[in-house]
């Protein structure tokens, strides 16, 4: 029997961006028998989760639910609706629009890598002027596809969205809006077909809950056009069969019938009117994000997004202070991880050892916050950080003084 | 379907103390099949419990094991070695001994409660001298038992137990020692054997960390002897055909199957080598207790247990200062219920309304801990009691500075 | 890690006459995390148990639900409404109606055995016409309670309820009736209020299809006048308290919570009215019971019960033949599970040996009958039991011409 | 909450040719917490699972294990070694082969499709000779791989894959072996290293006894070398990457760890050497199809394998009779479905409507399989069809006198 916990007693805080803690009752869910995935109860099954998705992304449109885990997700979008040799405009938020931007030249695409330089542009959201600029340049329409990450995993900075696609209506410009809100979707605010995007990838292990496993493409009717065209192989992922099949409530091939049990709790839980809906949902993060910022600050240590207009509700990076010997941002981690049971997130890339990242998506609620940022605050003294002040007291003090948006369900 | 959590999103804190919360690893436990109680997979399962169960009490005697909660174990120890109409010298620790004295009344017994006067009575343990000094008076030897709590759940005050013992033995009374640990075993240091006792009464739903539903007799040669006398109508309670039953692993009548999984899994983790087995059980108890207690000395309020030779390890009482105005200790339980979602025990008898306990019992963690202490200063300032300092801080420094006992597991 | 099952694969075949085989449903319900049972939520649960329960005992009455097994809830039916001395008469259908005698005599009554002589007798219901007679011949009223067994588990009889109800009534005598449905509540047809029974007492692993650990009085006014003048010690058992303090949803004592989480699951499941209802779930035992028993015919073996009118639709016992050399009934059993991971019920005191039985209650459905009776049918052949035809066959012609009374459900 | 059977009771007979019923006991590991894919202990479940996973393919070199379901594994393998416009050769065995060549043709190769004419083609397994053939006519070894499917499910014809390598070697042609063994792994007999496979294919929902979601590829230091330079695009798929990374037990991009967990219950389940290991898995199969078999036989009817030599011990295809006025395989499938709550696999393809298909893989024992035969043989005769006599005696007959190979473990 696995045993998977090196900690004697009590509950890991995974206060990781992702995946994030899968609540009990998706959990119980997920342990359902699994069905015949052609049978009767399958496509009762398959319409709801359709239905619920499409509300989660805010699209009218189909949303493709791939049995795979979200890298997958990347390469179906890409692989849909362009030919090998295209030209893509990627912009560089941090590491996972450098994977994304690696993907496509490993797929045979011709990516141009926008963004500012070193590791300080990772401090900020994606430069719409800039995209602007350069597809007003693109006379030729070279360019097929404008590539974006709505919420930056590795730094914590969610991008706007809407002004990338006022970017190319303004540029007159035809290339596709394709954003990753992998780690955004159902945490931050996110409005697929009001925002006007081609195509949004999406996972299942950040703000839907879920074990990773599963993934998403949500679409526009644009993109299922321009989808009939283009050249890049594709069967696993092409959109066409399963869209097809879906309106029967049914896959072309085998599902992942038990992450779709989970998919049905987490669209429940997500759009819980006696919660506040999405919108509720959107709110609770919003607020997570300020108490956890007002610590960072508090302690005198630099939040990684230099931007407060694009400040994510998911998570936030924390750089490390210079001048701490020998004790880079894992050091730290580690002492917390192995001291007080709580996972954090790593610097990646350029940032690697140069900061940490908290989640504070999916599931979670004030006191694990709590927990998390004693944990990281004991942690850092130990290490040796020289603090300016408590964190944990100005996130108390601020979510003392905020109550949660939405007031406690009360016993019917 | 039933939903049981009234709050939107993340993990309940469960910080009463007890039912405490159950770890999914003995959730998964008692999710097993039930089988049959006659068959031979259950003859193994009987065996193991039994023995695991023994070492938690630490004891090489039979430990009865009832498909019953606690306070039917009460019962059962006081059926079991007494005769309608026997005088018991019981004592007053708080509302939990009020409870059993006031079973034994129901029961056609005759309790004498010794105790100090009052609310103040119930901040102290049990005073060994006046039980002492009783039964030297007690020439006749009426008193056929003397019954006291180990750890009152109460008010959070561990007696010393083998104290007890001696001040017995002093008087050279034949009196049987009848011991309460529901709340105590396997959280708080507990010797049956060694200390002497004849009967120990506990419970599934605190240290041992499962659902209540299972309730032990654990016993002595001389309790057991004291039995085939003993008049009190028993049948469900009656230890000698379990325990000569037992002998083969098996039960004279249903027992909770489900549950006995989840109290062979509780054993493994309790007496775990590589944690420590039970002595870094105790010691983890010892360090939350003390990280806890620092916090409550830092607001300013009083701990409910006023002598710190036997603050308990299990809970902490925090007494309500005086002159808030209208607001008592459950209105500050509600806010934290509500805002925060927290659950605290409330004052019980004596000291309703006037205190409330936080539980550190079970399966438990450093940050758990403080998010719990971040839910109580939060709400308490909410409620406009005036604290004297920061209790999340002194915690903090505590715990930064003093690290578990038993260091961290590597991978094999 | 527990290994509970000495089969390489595959699905247990529990057909033992419970505990019956738990649903996954009720499984995944009892896995919820324990909850304060003084807090909010609790009452919400306790409400909703307290009527369900109400439902399936079709009483109107309290309900008083232990945390015990069913054993418990036998003492606590006697001890509530009996005083010391008391005399009551019982009648012997078996196994059972023994053991529950044997406890009223361990707890100072004083029971009449009624009953037909010898393991002949262990073939018949309860006779109310001797009941009749022998309270028409206490005319002092020395009588106080009149206790049957309704389906009685070791044989496979369901006793005429109805027609105890109308012998008292038909002797004009005072006493109270009490009935045993462990087995049968929530698969054969029980009626608590319109049968006139004082206290029934059932157990949650048998038909409600949980876990043993749970146990039930249904009341009627006249057993509730009763409990207040009867004179054997009770505490926990007594019904009072329980009574008062179930009017707020909650309990005077710690409940056994995860179980009642199941036992709010069992209620949806067993009222479900798109199933049928009560009603429905009676049907679906009838039709499993006429099915089981026309596969032993074909088998040429004996039924345990010898009366049709009072067949059981819960089990089925069945006899094995004279002259099998040195096999009885429980090598048979031994040889199926074995070979075929099949539990059966074993014969149990005055049959021990000589017949088996198989279980047909709770959890169940066609195909696992049928593989079951498959299991028995090799294990005989393959122990040297001589068969007259295939009751598997007959089993086949009958369900496959016998369709289940409730529809299946179509999706919404 | 989300209801999944539309039966009122009992267990669904899950015997479709896979997903296979998943064993409790992997539900169980499955719903442990999330864990973080980059801390400590997820390096020791990542060895774990491939050196698991290795055993049951019977491979020292490396299984790629993918987070996508296995229609995924199957373009990855092409996708790993080909480039655009290879030409492949392809084995019609079935409905699956022709689905992978389709997929082939999809992905930009050139796919040749030998085979048998007709459905009548469909009933037998692969004829080597006809590759041999085939690839000696090929001088230029134009031909760049040779695929094939161990165990067609769509028919239930496991063919020689052996046989296949010595005629790969016979032609003295360097194209690579591509083996299908999505539905034969862990069921029917495999060894990729002794075969001489240089890429097997296989998923979880099957043999695996897992929910589906996670496929993979085991390869050969063939393979990995073709994979150097081989042309079509991959980045999902790639195997460089994953390979290299799993050295250390990580993977580059988020793993699906929850079915990790089930994969190393699964290893744990399927390799236990008191069940005899691997190979007692593959006996046990064997049994099971050799019963089913004889249960097809007496009924009169066709099993859809023609050759016995290539039986699957998977899966056995029934062939409907002609001349059954309007009653095709589907409509007896819809009545045992309903009537009994037993999902059987449809014809698919060329045989849509004219057969149906029995799983006996993964998680099975005889007395399921005798309730699944029996609800075939009253559906069955319900739809009207002519039985010759009873498949459920012969099973019987067969199961009976025909021990499971390795004995019931005893308690310890």
């Amino acid at each position: 029997m696995l045993t998977l916990d090196f900690h004697p007693t009590g509950r890991h805080f995974l206060q990781i961006p992702g995946p994030s803690p899968v609540p009990d009752r998706i959990l119980r869910a997920m342990s359902l028998p699994t069905i015949d995935h052609r049978g009767p109860e399958f496509g009762v099954l398959g319409h709801r989760v359709l239905k619920g998705i499409g509300q989660i992304f805010q699209t009218k449109h189909p949303v493709v639910i791939y049995p795979a885990s979200g890298t997958g997700a990347w390469e179906a979008a890409l692989s849909n609706v362009l030919s090998p040799g295209d030209s893509v405009l990627m912009y560089e938020t941090g590491h996972f629009a450098s994977l994304w931007n690696k993907m496509a030249v490993r797929l045979g695409l011709k990516p141009e890598f926008l963004g500012l330089p070193g590791a300080e542009g990772w401090r900020h959201g994606v430069r719409a002027d800039m995209i602007e600029e350069r597809l007003k340049a693109d006379t030729q329409h070279a360019i097929k596809a404008v590539c974006v990450v709505h919420n930056e995993t590795s730094t914590g900075v969610t991008s706007n969205i809407l002004a990338v696609r006022k970017a190319i209506d303004a540029a007159k410009h035809p290339a596709l809006l394709l954003v990753d809100s992998i780690s955004g979707l159902a945490s931050a605010e996110y409005r697929h077909d009001e925002w006007g995007v081609d195509v949004t990838i999406s996972g299942s292990q950040k703000g839907l809950m879920l074990p990773p496993g599963i993934s998403f493409n949500a679409l526009s009717p644009k993109a299922m056009e321009a989808s009939k065209s283009a050249k890049l192989p594709k069967a696993f992922w092409a959109w066409d069969e399963i869209v097809e099949m879906n309106k029967t409530g049914y896959w072309p091939y085998t599902p992942n019938t038990n992450l779709l049990y989970g998919l049905a709790e987490a669209c429940d839980m997500l759009l819980a009117p006696e919660h506040g809906g999405l919108e509720g949902t959107f709110a609770r993060h919003r607020r997570w994000g300020e108490g956890v910022r007002a610590a960072v600050k508090a302690w005198g240590l630099q939040i990684q997004c230099a931007d407060p207009a694009v400040y994510s509700p998911v998570l936030t990076g924390v750089m490390m202070p210079d001048g701490v010997d020998g004790v880079d941002a894992d050091a730290v981690r580690r002492i917390i991880y192995e001291r007080f049971d709580c996972s954090l997130g790593t610097g990646l890339g350029k940032v690697k050892g140069r900061m940490f990242r908290i989640g504070h998506l999916g599931d979670c609620n004030d006191l694990t916050l709590m927990g998390a940022l004693a944990g990281c605050e004991m942690g850092l003294k130990i290490a040796g950080v020289k603090l300016a002040g408590s964190g944990v007291q100005a996130a108390m003090d601020y979510f003392g003084s905020h109550p949660a948006p939405v007031a406690l369900q009360k016993a019917a």
